[in-house]
């Protein structure tokens, strides 16, 4: 039997108090045995906030990416290990798949698009610098820094793996050590995780805390400082949220509950048309994937009136062909609930829904070698035949292979059925008309966190109604919880403070270390494009020579360009426009600043691989004298790579000192040549 | 005496349980009465959601954003009655200032800002297009909308003008009408200032009403549509955001409480430096600005220990000066406390601090006309020898015109100190050593929702460490509420529901109106370009001729431009490069990019007026042939004026259909000339 231990401050922990047993979902079988009991949460809490921490924030984003990386490789080696033990819960290979499969993908995604995505530094800034002052001797800009606390993490007992992983990503990202606490039940596959995880000495020390059972007074201990992200039951983590300690402190509490997500089909959609058969494909996936335990499962299914007989019989058609029985059987695709007691509660919520609906025999044998002491439960299916008298359907979840199919008559009479669900996590729509699901998505869009569009220009790439993506928001409105998880770098936002900042231009510039327009700049005789990404620092800058456009110019650039736009090459009918005669090419006046402030040599800039923010702010005529400023904005070395990024900021001016042009030119630099050292003998 | 009515459901409303009478704080003489008794609360929520609402949707963000500034120039006219008005409550001319313009320059703010940031439109698109899917025909993308519900507005006594406008603002441009409750002392001011909104005509039927006295149980009435902003003590906070409807239907409850704010002088400044004299300035202000009846004012002062001495001489010095009376006499700086019971309030908190304070004696004389009836309380200034073994001093706030000064020594110190308040609004640190406002800056900023840095370079220009700007976030971590109010569009974005939308790129371009790239377009024989606003439609394409790029282009785009980068021109240098050979200028490709696919002669595209994310993603070399598809991405026609803004997706590829470029280029296009009509007979 396997004991599931606790890791708290560096050490495994098991009780002493008497352990619980918990067994094997298929044939009741003791699988592991689990005691918190004499757990130090304080020394926890402290080992979180005072080694755990500040570790991690010793990393860059770009260095904590990369620790995801190299993480999500060493488990990946060790999946079947997780797949073994992932059986006992009742999962398919499919549904382990998910969890386990889909808990690597998401710590691969968030180690990519966090160094594309974030510097490679350990402030983030947040949108542009605003104007406060005439003169601009005093601007205000946000940035975000880490939160100084634990992140604590609460997950439910359907996907022990990806449950983990996916607030551990961003928490980490974030600066955060994580203490994470597994629902008990399927603890056992979570806990084998953490266990290599902690093993694999990539991990800072203390970035990763596991709490396998109680979690005792740990909540009650919470700071400003800290932070909970929860997934599970709406009661449970109501109760966590109200704790004084959390209130009281403003602990940020992320809440992704259970709600009563929903399937649309569009009334554009016949019987006959693909979107129907993917309906019913979808619908039967999402009732069965995991026996309907998910957080994002279909629990309401709204047809056109019309539509509804159909449905009905394809649907039950369908969900009898699916084979169900241990998940160890060449074949299966649908395996029990996670334990007996689950399969009360929800025999008891299918009970409670069957008062008011009809229920649609789903013709299911449960195939298993030997008794069956398992917590199957058979997909079932109920009709409600009228929706908006029955409060029970919009209310109640029964969290297992359940859902109820509804009539519905109009956009309107839809949007309103589907907002008594009180806010859900997801919903998707099957249509194949844009304009219905423009008016459908936009319509329900108040009430959830996410929304599936599905057509057949789609479906074979869809990634499914119940999956959450580590790219989008998961999370939802009133009862799923009102929070946000996931959506790439907004979930790691979470985890972190955002605070304004005001100052000088070149106070702000030295804290979030990125040149601001109207600040101080450092002119040298050594041309900055001359300069190694080391030697550069923020705020160097050039001002070039000048240079006078003439009409010549403007002629050669329309012949070399091909642009004969007519405000630059036919005075005519440029007289008539809002510039009043020929102006130059906008791209003229890029290329001669380039022309002007590139170093011709060859250097330590490589290459120039974009613009941003071009702004051509006033009209250059033949006569005017263009002048450059060239400044280091930012710096951002590429993590164990030979270059890095460097940012200009470019400010092109006239004659008359007027802004012509402004951009940001992106440019690769490379960094020192590093010097071989003899090997030592 | 003024009857401060309620404003429901489109009707006045005073109560008949027997009224509440408020006072001048100066002169104790009755000004108005209050009763809201028999207000019907469900019905105020009814007419928000259903009237107020829907009115407000039907505009677009840029149509809001006009309604607000048109609104703003309305009150300014009448501004002298609420100067009048405010008086009563204790309020110096300045204090009414920051108070009523202060309220009508964020209206100002959040207009101009709305018509800068967000689209002429009703949906806003919230980040880049999430690939995920291989072959691209399935991907993912955030939208705001709406919230549909009710927008529940509290606000302290201190600011009754501005409070009630810097959240009415942002909820409106977000498209959901407001029922405010100002503190009833102050109600009387709010309630001059919201009739003539409601007067105005402005403001579609049912966007404001207004709550004189209590709110009965409107809150125990809200539902998941609904939000709550609040401002005042965080007793009350606390006790309403534990409300049940607002926990379990995660109603967004945004709370903003006065908190331990603090001011920091840096070790590097010495008593004669600019910095000192710009502190002691900044502390006498924002202690006696408003009485110190600010959310943000400094409570705590932390000082190099070496200087606390002269810093206590020299603000008691700057403290005697300040002319403290009634607000109504010449040159009176300070004026009362807004209520006798306030003055009660202060005083028992100044009797808890003292315990373990040192109180240094200020004089001042109050300046009335008459007997003294007013809840004056002289500016009060402590001092904390042993700042750690205090704990008052860093949770005990007086709400008045009074703060404890307290010694540091060392970064680490300073940082611990500041974190004993538990959260703050605001802090700001004095320094003119940029590496130490970094450093100090960066350990307080998790801590803080607002930093301010000052020295000798920006103070001429500096805002006030006291004042939230419509630009910057307002609100902060902890014992602050958690919340953020303000910070331009991030504060409407807090009364909106974000949503991830996933389909097909063609799909999701419908329901948000922009084209994504990897959608269908739209390809006819008339030339993009040749139509105006209103004939665009997303999608509508060009694929150009092509161009085979030559040695001579190359050469002679150097002599146009000037760019002899060795990349381009120098075979030997370029051989050794990334490259391998010489490349063609990027800026090259986009100007012969332009000359492919701009129509040259005159027609609605008036001008090209930038470019954003321009990437260069593959080189283009000598005999490369280049073709060019241009897709309207995006139209943005301007409120009021004869164009629009059209964005257009670039796409330059190669001979072997390779990307080489990808950018955005963005246009003004004419609206469609009027047909002046005759005028009828």
């Amino acid at each position: 039997m396997i004991q599931v231990r606790s890791f708290a401050a560096g050490k495994w922990h098991f009780g002493d108090k008497g352990s619980i047993v918990l067994v094997d979902a298929v044939n009741g079988e003791p699988v592991a045995e689990v005691d918190s009991s004499g757990l130090d949460t304080g020394a926890m809490l402290r080992y979180a906030r005072d080694t755990g921490g500040p570790a991690i924030r010793r990393l860059t984003f770009h260095q904590r990416a990369l620790v995801l990386k190299e993480l999500a490789g060493y488990l990946l080696q060790r999946k079947e290990e997780y797949y073994a033990l992932s059986t006992h819960t009742g999962a398919t290979r499919l549904d382990s798949w998910i969890d386990i499969d889909g808990g690597f993908g998401t710590l691969f995604t968030y180690s990519s698009k966090a160094r594309r995505e974030l510097p490679n530094d350990t402030v983030l800034i947040d949108g542009p610098t605003e104007q406060i002052s005439k003169r601009g001797s005093f601007v205000g800009r946000h940035i975000f820094v880490s939160r100084r606390g634990a992140a604590v993490q609460i997950n439910a007992f359907n996907f022990p793996v990806w449950g983990m992983l996916e607030k551990f990503a961003p928490a980490f990202l974030a600066g955060m050590a994580t203490i994470v606490k597994p629902a008990t039940v399927s603890s056992y596959v979570a806990h084998r995780v953490a266990e290599d995880m902690i093993r694999s000495g990539l991990l800072p020390e203390g970035s990763l805390q596991l709490i396998a059972g109680s979690t005792g007074d740990l909540l009650e201990r919470l700071t400003l400082e800290d932070s909970v992200a929860f997934t599970g039951s709406r009661s449970t983590g109501l109760a966590l949220k109200q704790l004084p300690s959390i209130q009281e402190n403003s602990v940020p509490f992320t809440m992704e509950a259970d709600s009563m997500n929903s399937s649309i089909l569009g009334e554009d959609v016949r019987a006959t048309d693909e979107e129907f058969a993917l309906f019913i494909e979808e619908i039967a996936n999402e009732m069965t994937t995991k026996a309907g335990q998910r957080c994002t499962a279909i629990r309401r299914v709204f047809v056109p009136g019309p539509l509804v007989p159909e449905l009905l019989t394809r649907l039950q058609a369908r969900l009898q062909k699916i084979a169900v029985g241990d998940p160890r059987i060449e074949g299966i695709k649908m395996g029990p609930l996670v334990s007996l007691a689950q399969r009360t509660e929800v025999r008891e919520r299918v009970a409670e829904l069957a008062g008011s609906c009809e229920r649609i025999d789903v013709k299911t044998e449960i195939r298993i070698d030997g008794p069956d002491k398992g917590a199957f439960q058979t997909p079932t299916l109920l009709y409600a035949r009228r929706p908006f008298d029955n409060a029970a359907v919009h209310e109640i979840e029964a969290f297992g292979p359940v859902t109820t199919v509804m009539g519905y008559r109009g956009t309107e009479e839809l949007v309103a059925l589907v907002k008594l669900g009180g806010g859900s996590l997801v919903s998707s729509i099957f249509t194949n008309n844009d304009s219905i699901a423009r008016t459908i998505a936009l319509g329900i869009a108040p009430y959830h966190g996410r929304l599936m569009i599905v057509n057949r220009r789609c479906a074979a790439e869809s990634t499914g109604h119940g999956s959450p993506l580590p790219h989008l928001v998961h999370g939802g409105p009133g009862r799923a919880g009102g929070g946000e998880e996931l959506g790439g770098m907004r979930s790691v936002l979470h985890f972190m403070q955002r605070t304004a900042l005001q100052g000088s231009p070149t106070t702000l510039g030295a804290v979030y270390r990125e040149y601001t327009r109207g600040g101080e700049v450092r002119e040298e005789e050594k041309h900055p494009f001359k300069k190694y990404l080391e030697e550069l620092q923020i705020g160097d800058s050039l001002l070039t020579h000048r240079r006078t456009i003439t009409e010549g110019d403007i002629s050669n650039f329309a012949g070399v360009s091909g642009d004969f736009f007519y405000a630059h090459v036919d005075e005519l009918a440029a007289r008539e426009s809002m510039f009043g005669r020929r102006v130059a090419h906008g791209y003229f006046v890029l290329s001669a600043s380039a022309g002007l402030f590139v170093f011709p040599g060859p250097g330590p800039v490589i290459a120039n691989y974009g613009l941003e923010n071009l702004r051509f702010v006033k009209p250059v005529f033949a006569g005017d004298t263009l002048q450059v400023r060239l400044t280091c904005k930012a710096i951002r070395p590429k993590e164990g790579e030979d270059n890095g990024i460097v940012e200009w900021d470019v400010v092109v001016r006239n004659q008359d000192g007027d802004e012509v042009a402004l951009y940001t030119v992106l440019t690769l630099v490379k960094k020192l040549p590093r010097v071989e050292q003899p090997a030592t003998i």
